[in-house]
């Protein structure tokens, strides 16, 4: 009973319980799933990256002056994830590597599922380096493992420095944070990677964190370096 | 059967439909609740606005700039969505608004039951206008209805002008387009405000859209005006 009005709606939804087991349910399904994906991943001895960030916080940039870096050394391939449009996809094949592009319709994050269904369009013979980009969400991308090796979040600086503080399943689930758009620290006035730095520790976090610029290419060498070891 | 690697992992989640009748269930409960809360503000004869975009678009710096070029004549409270943090609700507060701050742990939005919730703790007697800051996601806000009166999306500059096709959820809902951080449009060579109109008009959306910073007050005059023709 609502003691604002005197209505008789519950304050919390009837079936909460209900959604709470399917959701349960749900993870478990995607883990064992993910777990699948993993074991394919290593067969064929593919490093699998998930980045994930908000929207706009420059993924696909990262990823465009990544596959640039790396030509004619490393075997790129992209899934990449959004509610619509194959744009994405075809940055990345512009750039001379294969990408699936998954269209989730209204799906705020990709699963286990999807990036296993993508894999069949893929050949990951000659592949050394999977990167999956996720739905741009700082929120839900989190919560789904989807067989990868490793998470990158992105946080572009026009964003804030306090988003590890109010996104913290994302930044705790973050094996490396790289602050994006450095170039447009000139102009912001309100954004102090240092902060960043601070939040990240307030919840426990020891991920690396880098800042750089994919537009000007400064600060693109510690990322780099971070992905060789990784799939060293 | 996976016909990649001969696995007996179905491909798409077994509980599939068990999930969407729950889904279905709790999106009918939040509009029992969403209507209850319309109910609620049109009897005090207040105006709900509910304020989705990214992470970091700028919400709360719109709502400051609002209440700042209101002050005296427009009674004003607001309600905060975030995972975690009251930061929001303090900056509004420090402007002599009444704030209540939500935090929704891990949920990637606002429903109608947590802002009933909220509204426990706000005297709406003198309230003209209730601002409601959802969790900044460009996905999920969306799909739940609060009792709001109407739906402005932020797109931020950085975040790119394609935004609109590649979230046509979020942007199909909005009664209103906000571009925000115009100010940040003369070191931004690729965005391209009438692109933004351009994809919305794809999505059959007949939105007005203003451009603003609510950092320097460029362009605040036509939201202002939006807003007391919203509430007369």
């Amino acid at each position: 009973m609502c003691g604002t009005c005197g209505c008789n709606i519950p304050q919390t939804a009837a079936d909460g319980h209900e959604s709470v087991e399917v959701l349960t349910g749900l993870l478990d399904a995607n883990d064992h799933q993910a777990a699948h994906n993993r074991e394919h991943f290593s067969e064929h001895g593919v490093l699998a990256i998930n980045l994930m960030s908000s929207p706009g916080a420059g993924k696909t940039a990262l990823l465009e002056a990544t596959i640039e870096a790396f030509a004619g050394r490393v075997g790129i391939a992209v899934i990449e994830g959004d509610l619509e449009t194959e744009n994405d996809a075809e940055r990345i094949r512009a750039k001379g590597v294969p990408a699936v592009q998954i269209s989730t319709g209204s799906a705020c994050h990709l699963d286990a599922h999807m990036v296993h269904g993508a894999l069949h369009e893929l050949d990951l013979q000659g592949i050394d380096i999977l990167f999956i980009e996720n739905v741009g969400n700082l929120v839900c991308p989190a919560s789904f493992d989807l067989g990868q090796n490793f998470n990158v979040a992105l946080l572009s600086t026009p964003e804030g420095h306090d988003k590890p503080a109010k996104y913290p399943v994302m930044f705790r689930a973050a094996d490396l944070v790289l602050i994006t758009k450095s170039d447009l620290l000139v102009v912001l006035d309100d954004f102090d990677p240092g902060e960043v730095s601070r939040y990240l520790r307030q919840l426990a976090s020891s991920a690396p964190m880098f800042e750089l610029s994919a537009k000007t290419g400064d600060g693109m060498q510690p990322w780099l370096a971070w992905v060789e070891e990784a799939k060293a």
